[in-house]
């Protein structure tokens, strides 16, 4: 299912070979790297993507001494256990970052660092990235782009993984009033078709797919016009899918097992179930991409940044969903 | 609080009288309503309002034999433990019914009695009245409504309480698309007022009273012209109010204790909130009578109905929670 990269011709690696932009230097997000790394049990290699000096100086600040050392391309990494291997570029000079302090230069870097791990994942050099957190008053202040919504590659749906819900929506950050009229067959039918392909490729057979409606009670005149004929053309191409489902009732089916994953047709639609029915933090996992690519589900958390006290739990949980899904073997459940 | 309706310049009872419209007689309202009311432990009187013929075979298909009497007037309510009143003004003929089947007789029948509950609700003959489970087939059938909306009346809104949540929309089943043209500062000032004012009433002193946005993270539009002028104005008004929220965080923050209620800018923001948080199903309370009035969060089951298997939990606590508004002892929270 690879294929339209550059990479498609390259054979894949036994071993599949994930990096981890640090996020904001500045952040937690170095922190959370490092220690998810040192923990070892990892079935992929992995290299970070960043600066050098904030990764030796979160591991400094978390009291582990793990070897680290820069590579200048991925194929440079060894894979031996409990060492870090950094890509840096240089993208970040020496002292132009504060620990716990917003700033430009963060944001211009990282930046840089998402370009580079899209460009090494597109050329088939990685098999996935994983994006820790970033700040968005860096991001703001580095004048590249104007929000972090800019981030998203074209194309692409962000997919919510909680322990209990796998949500999609087929829009992000509009405004309810543009809602309707971004409900249209075509969209719905192609978001199903990339979801199946998708979840086949990594390992999930036969996805059983349900999509909410967009009115109460699913009975509206988008239903009828719009979503209903999507659902029975995609249907008919043979994938599992059920709907137009009602809004109110759709989330708490899937949470009993009745559907793999939920299209949604909005980000509240979907997002008010997931916060309300488990706070823990989803994870965002990209469709639309021919690589893995899935971003850790808090911030930067300046305000303990430095300290050793951030916890890497989610970190380690996104590295071990982005070697599962690698590996095609499905979505990550929990500690093993 | 009591005042617009007839009823304000009659002395209010020391013991409330509320009064259960028995649903429709061929579901499993009549069964539920005899079996919570010869449970006994009830802190007001109580009195049914229905087919004599429908209580009385509600309790045989019980296997429970409580006293039955027939009243014309609420006063003739004696109050008695376990003995049930009806007052039954013959809108159903005997035999016009078949239990577990749909039918115009019922349907009409549920409409003279739902509007002889308001009469004597807005009277002051009664402090409050329960809706049982109505059938919509029945409803429909007797063609005089054509949904079950038309039964709200008018300026009223629904609020839903579950064990951890309280909402109400300031609009029900409307599509997604006039939504945003529903969402106006005087629409979200009055509900605010309302709910502030109704909740006291029912003996929630200074409610926290949390207002959800329209858009994704409440950043649009309609939060900066309409939501937050009515926000402020509500809080210069000294009433406990905050908003706009994010629609995605608010029902969490209310399940973790920060509100008291939720005042929601559409239907499915709180219902999808409410249902997948907590499938056990939520009562239904009108906002804007001067009396009280809710219904059970259960259909009629017209599949069950007649065999004495119906679970009457749900009615016991919306008898409670009716009492409980009554005496203005706040929302019932559970077994006591």
């Amino acid at each position: 299912m690879r294929g339209a990269g550059e990479g498609a011709g390259k054979p894949r690696r036994e071993q599949p070979l994930i990096a981890t932009v640090i996020g904001d230097p500045a952040g937690i997000g170095p922190e959370v790297c490092v220690k998810a790394l040192a923990a070892g049990n990892h079935a992929a290699r992995h290299l970070l993507i960043g600066s050098i000096d904030a990764v030796r100086f979160a591991a400094a600040a978390s009291g582990i001494s793990p070897p680290i050392y820069q590579v200048e391309t991925p194929d440079e990494v060894s894979g031996a256990v409990g060492e870090i291997a950094v890509l840096d570029h240089g993208s970040l000079a020496r002292g132009a970052w504060d620990i716990g302090q917003s700033g430009a230069a963060s944001g211009r870097a990282v930046i840089e660092w998402i370009r580079l791990a899209e460009q090494l994942a597109r050329n088939g050099e990685i098999d996935g990235w994983i994006m820790a957190p970033v700040d968005s008053q860096s991001l703001k202040a580095s004048g590249e782009i104007s929000s972090i919504d800019d981030l998203q590659p074209a194309g692409t749906y962000l997919l919510r993984v909680s322990p209990s819900l796998r949500i999609v929506p087929i829009t992000e950050h509009i405004s309810i009033a543009e809602v309707p009229g971004t409900v249209s067959a075509a969209a719905v039918s192609s978001l199903i078709g990339l979801v199946d392909e998708t979840f086949r490729r990594w390992g999930v057979n036969a996805p059983r797919i349900g999509v909410a409606g967009l009115n109460p009670h699913a009975m509206g005149t988008e239903e009828v016009r719009e979503i209903a004929p999507a659902v029975e053309r995609e249907r008919a191409a043979g994938r599992r899918v059920e709907g137009p489902v009602s809004p109110d009732s759709i989330f708490r089916l899937a949470m009993e097992g009745r559907y793999d994953v939920v299209v949604s047709m909005y980000h509240d639609q979907g997002q008010i179930a997931l916060k309300t029915a488990a706070f823990e933090g989803a994870c965002t996992i990209y469709i639309g991409l021919d690589y893995v690519h899935l971003t850790v589900p808090h911030g930067s958390a300046m305000e303990i940044a430095g300290q050793g006290i951030a916890q890497h739990a989610s970190m380690a949980s996104a590295m071990k969903m982005a070697e599962s899904l690698c590996f095609g073997r499905g979505f990550y459940a929990g500690d093993d």
